[in-house]
């Protein structure tokens, strides 16, 4: 690795702690500098492509609206992968709170995300969030830990 | 984009097409030529992480059991981005055929893959395949059309 990896590195991590703790506060203003304007994300709910910021946006959104703020939410096992302009994130991240109905709510997410250093500064492109799939119910699987 | 970068690029689109003729002839010598030892695959079915290379391949192995070869398989809106020896690409794929209860099989799943260039050559180090849920019922949404 060399030192601008790792220096550029260091720059993802901290990107990706403001994201953590823009969706623990639902604080969408920060969520949205995180997003490129042409982010394409392949997103938990339907459909199977998101376009837009906008699109992403909204998804955050309707998880803020969901949940009683803060939302537990954490990243685990984080791995950043860099060279020159462009990096590639992944992890296993828990959301976990108090759901609108009073309920408890936790699951774990599969998260990957791809930067680009657009202006300067990383960007999200593109990224893909799921669960898998028990077979063959084809049931989410939202229960699982890691 | 620099002339390495447009080479490397037609570079991983001709790896990603020999990934798709093994998958739809079920050759398993070429699937295997893709992933390296330490691939982590955020993969379709459980658990949430299939860690190296032989977890992959047995995947691969599951699919060539459940369908009569060959399968039809489609990577749809190929996006590749490239930059040293780090390349990330996304597209949707379709998966379809006779599966060995007799039944057509078909659905859209959304690939997101991470490469690296290890001694000279693309290999996959990090793959997500999933389908979206459809909420609340907690359903994989394996009926999508892109």
């Amino acid at each position: 690795m060399t030192t601008q990896q790792a220096k550029d590195e260091v720059e993802l991590r901290e990107r990706i702690d403001t994201l953590v703790g823009a969706i623990q506060t639902g604080d969408m203003d920060a969520v949205k500098t995180t997003f490129a304007p042409h982010v394409v994300s392949f997103d938990m709910g339907i459909p199977l492509r998101h376009l837009g910021a906008e699109a992403k946006w909204k998804n955050w959104e309707e998880v803020f609206t969901l949940y009683q703020l803060p939302i537990e939410y954490e990243v685990r096992d984080l791995t950043v992968l860099v060279d020159g302009d462009l990096a590639v994130v992944f992890a296993v991240n828990r959301i976990s709170g108090i759901v609108v109905t009073g309920d408890k709510n936790e699951h774990w997410v599969r998260w990957t995300a791809a930067w680009q250093r657009i202006d300067g500064r990383w960007m999200v492109v593109h990224d893909q969030v799921s669960v898998p799939i028990y077979f063959p119910e084809g049931r989410a699987a939202l229960d699982l830990t890691p």
